[in-house]
């Protein structure tokens, strides 16, 4: 099913953040931008280094008014154990999402259910928690922070000036286009 | 329904080319990586920067050994009639599939059934035709040609060195990842 | 399933108008007669010579207090360009329906699915909605806009004078006939 | 259902045709153009007008290898009295279907169920016995014999020169267009 | 099914009577005997002489307070036609039912749906709309309008004298038989 | 359901037949004509009259090649027990058949269930098996065997003369009509 | 299904008893214990000493304040011919139920479909309608007017007196044994 | 279900005999005729009596060739205990069939669900498996064991000489009648 | 399906305690924890050493206010006599419930259908109704009525202190666990 | 569903042992007896002392011919960091196995689908692959390795000595009893 424009469903899972076990609900991700990103599994490979990407740039999302969950289908007590064994790991100050009975990876659709474990999906949701981007990628396949940014920022664009028209590869300050019937024949 | 691994379906459909009316069918796609890009209508705004963008990055896709398709629901004679009123159209050397009956974009699951209208997905597909990752946009959203072409890179460094894992925003010449148990809390 | 007295659905759809862009619904079309006019598509063959010929009979039509709609699987964007680019349909006065979604087509039944395109069918609906005559032709088969007039005014004339009725090809002035059962075997 | 290019049902029905009782089966309308003609009833009204046009232009259909069947919901008996008790019917050539039992009427989808009676569909059936155009009226509003031969004209010139489309109102000796890419956007 | 006891379903139906088109429907038949009596079609041969004897017989009917209605699946139009061709129809007084939707026939049970025509039954129905006797003959065997009056006057006079049986061929000023259990064994 | 044309189910039921108990079942009903005459009950009112004129009949039923064969819900016991107690019944040498199962009169759907007697049914079956005509009267309505042999004799001209048909309240010796389109107005 | 604690169903048959006709309801029979007593047929051959035994004992039956009802698939027409025709039927006093219909012989399971006789099936009925006991042999096997008695007698005192038991073979008068959990083992 | 005529299931249960603990299948029981004859548990109270009875009568059911076999629900454990712990169950020589599973009271509908117990039922069951009488005795009311073996006597008499019908009461030595149509009325 | 935290259904039986005959529900066992003891008959060989070591173990069940129900598919008759042949039965206080209907054992799902016998099923239920632990060992396997003990207490421990949880093989008096993230990796 | 004497499904797993990734499988498990010990999560509580107890059991298993499968919901990437986090956990020698897809959590019917986590289930399968023995603890309720032992190897001796059963809390070396029928009402 194309999920564009579907709302999330309510959820509630238990999640580590900075070394204390929270509890999110859908009702904590309304209201700003969120981005769910699903790994594999802690403890494993490519995983870490997107992670840290993230973290690297978590102060331009947080910028944007936008907060991040990892995703894994490990628990949070795997999380803190991860943290602690690993520096990179250990320096994430966002949200990491506990989802060991495949709830938000069935949500999405992003559940390998032979394996159980999520694919590489990315899902950009809106304040009323509407999905306005997605991309998922096969195991193996890094994702790219920069363009999840860049496509987090075009998206609050068109929600905010809805008249106008992101072109391609747009990114803030770039020019963006007005919609009308005379455009028509003319780009 | 998550697309990933999923080969494509049997097609054939109508498409303009450099100023030529050809068809092209599943077999046509096969064995070569191959994009379907898909943007909502001809002689509309975003749409032209898009597919500019996409032309302009012709010969990399090439080079690497993958087709460019894109794809709306209008006809091969309303291709034609664009790229004979629109320079930026009219300079574009790739395949532009006639999608009127909305086969393609049913199949990928990004039809607008209510619009008529293509949303802004994009897919990449191996040569087996099946469908290593892909993007879905709301409309309004532009994609970027550059993270298009660095995903199908990755994919194919997946495809051809199944035991070498890409990290995040990996490029061809980036180091890789040897999965190995060894390596378990060590990232 | 035979569509004689059938009440058209409600729709809504856009449409092109004289170089404007509008929408036309179930509500703009009650109260006066109209007549839905597919064909297959923008930019092709016979079809610019059948919408000609509607416009050179246009001002007929509106003295008979009809308004004639044109209807193809292409979008206004579409309509408009080809407006533009051809003297032929720029001088189209009457409203040209963009139906890229098929609802059109699908109601009246005239969509052939594999090709997204419409069957040549035309049909007359009088003011509350219901259809009274219909002719649907093959693919390259023209129509006659001279004949759907002289049918349009035998409807209206049943319509009015409910018990007289319409000999075979009955033009306005021509005799009718009184229904009676003394007429039984002397016609 | 739409029903151009369905090929029409076996049936086999008694007929009156010139002072004899005949059986007329789908076998005997293949291989030859036909015109399938219901009407409401025999001994009523629009309609001795109607089969008496059809007469007259007799010789045109038949010069085009075209057959006409008209179809009542009358016995073959009723068909004869009345050619008996009416002269416009006495001189009638072609075969009269006598459609008793609703088999034809509910083929073509045109029988009123309620009344048993016929409503004004034509039928224009190829040699294969498959429709290329039909018209339907309500009742009292009668039907042009010139526009029928017009139109089986059109549809017989598709069949035989397939690559030449008939623009809007032609007839024989009128210019056709041959489809060609090139005339996009030129007519 | 049985159909003794059982009471006919609502229904409206045209009729032709003495030169006049009436309708006919359920209301009408109640609160005196009728006599439904079914032919296969008008301008056949039995048919005559049948409904002539009925008239011959029309006024012991109408004597037992009874209406005669004959039943094809003709038009009212085509009763008329047969009535003005034929001295031996032209004469008859009583009801002559159009039934050519098949409605009655398959009230009772008697349309031949292959051939579009009613088997020859004949039903006798009390005031209160219930069939009290029938008789259903196949094509070609004729009915006694003899038999039918005296069944008629049995019936009545089981109606008005429940305590008291008929004894075969029984007729009015006969013996009767007065149930009683003295009567076992003694006739 | 109608039962014209119907061929009688498999049967076979005990029978009391001057003075004896047999069985008799399809097969020995084929070959010739059969009456099959439903009366109530044994030890009962009408019936003896309606039993007795059919023994006076007897000769003519036989001569005409047919059998008759009364049936009720009584046990052959009781046919013979009624036998030895009413000289009417007694000169019976007809079959009469033993149903205290209900498999005839449910076969020809005349058995009131709820009192577990025959309705006043009378078939006439011809030498295949296959019912031609029948009369159904309710219970106290008497049957005449003068009608029930004129019928008979109908019923086998037309088998044997396929051709002509038996007008109204024909008898053997009258004129019969051979149908032909010429009469078609002329009766 | 097992019968016993069942309650009979409503019903309403004709009866003959002692040279009148009577209707015996459910309600007839509750408030008092009643044997309904099954057998084939009326004139047949084990029946009479079964029915005159059971006449024989009537008075010990009447004693025990309990009615006899003998069933058969007879009308009431014909018990009273049997009992005018035998000495041993025409004696008997308790009433013997007419069931043509077979609705008291399937109410008990008893009923042959194939021969229309009911099995030789008794049983014993309390005063609230409640099935106590019931014995059912086979064709041929005649039942014991002796052991009736005594079961309704042990039936009976069980009712009056719950908590006491009756030993095997129990005759009033006998000695009963009243439960207690100390008689475990001692008996 | 009536159980007339109707062969037992396959079976196979422990069983108590005399001592031993053996298993009993439906393959032991043909070839002889049967008596399985249920209680409702061990060491309780009617049932002492019930079977003390028939080990008393047992030497004349072995004379008839016939086999007696005791059912309850309690298993082969309690039947010996039950045997050590009564003298009058003790000298029982029968077979006392387990049925702790419920499967012969299934079999037989003899089962009281709620209570896990049987009813008192007893089934005399011919040489084939086919059961020829039945009685079902509600809680607490004994049954004879003199009644059960003149009821095997005449079903063996009507088994062997299948023409002559036992009459009621019928004990071996007694006359039977020889059914003939010449003995209706005149017993 | 998992029993854990399901609420037993209502239920009623029969029971033997200490000589004397009770009813127990589901009521009755509410209020305080129990445990039900399954074990496959009475008179057989495992079952009384391990009802023995429960009555040995029954001071301390009751010390920890839990009752212990044994349960087998016997009658309370059975137990009684079992109780009075067997030393080590007699002195058992503890109720011992009758269940020759299978409902507990359905209910529990330990039933043997074909054997109509436990399995050998342990249940230990909370005051609640809810089920917290339970074993279930094949036919022969014994159960320590030790380790019943052991969990029982344990159980109870975690309903008193929902916080800390009992370490393996935890008896009353040895340390718990109180969860806290802290311990993530400490233990 | 009971599982006693059921076959294991197929099934594949990755598991952790003693520092290695190795798959393990149904193969891998049939042919000697296995222990599939499941426990809610790595990183948690309870479970290290569970595990920890096992190991030190682990050679007496061994010495039984047993094999100790251990899991959780966790991967076998989270099994190795906790073995390299934990001392308790590092010493561990027998077979972890990964099931975060929840397919052996399944199978045994105690995963917990809210939590993504197993219940405390321990499972006794015999070379064959069919259960012997289960016991289920409610979370926070430890299991005694102790009892699991002593019950495989009641369990190893049944199947040895199928005639010879273990009384309650058998242990190897104490005396067993032999089945027979002699016993009854001994022990």
């Amino acid at each position: 099913m194309n999920f564009l424009n579907r709302e999330i469903d309510d959820f509630k899972v238990n999640a580590y953040q900075a070394g204390e076990t929270i509890e999110v609900s859908k009702a904590d991700v309304l209201g700003k931008w969120s981005i769910f990103f699903f790994y594999p599994a802690d403890f494993s490979f490519v995983c870490p280094t997107e992670l840290e990407a993230l973290q690297d740039n978590y102060q331009a999302f947080k910028d944007a008014d936008a907060e991040i969950y990892s995703v894994s289908e490990d628990t949070e007590f795997v999380h803190k154990a991860w943290a602690e064994a690993s520096d990179k790991i250990g320096r994430i100050q966002y949200t990491m999402l506990a989802d060991p009975a495949g709830k938000l990876a069935r949500m999405f659709d992003v559940l390998d259910e032979d394996a159980g474990q999520a694919y590489r999906g990315v899902f950009i949701v809106d304040p009323d928690g509407k999905i306005q981007s997605y991309t998922i990628n096969n195991m193996g396949i890094g994702r790219s922070a920069d363009e999840i940014l860049r496509t987090l920022q075009a998206a609050q664009f068109v929600r905010e000036h809805g008249d106008r028209v992101c072109p391609a590869n747009w990114k803030p300050g770039d020019d963006t286009i007005k919609p009308s019937l005379d455009l028509v024949g003319k780009l």
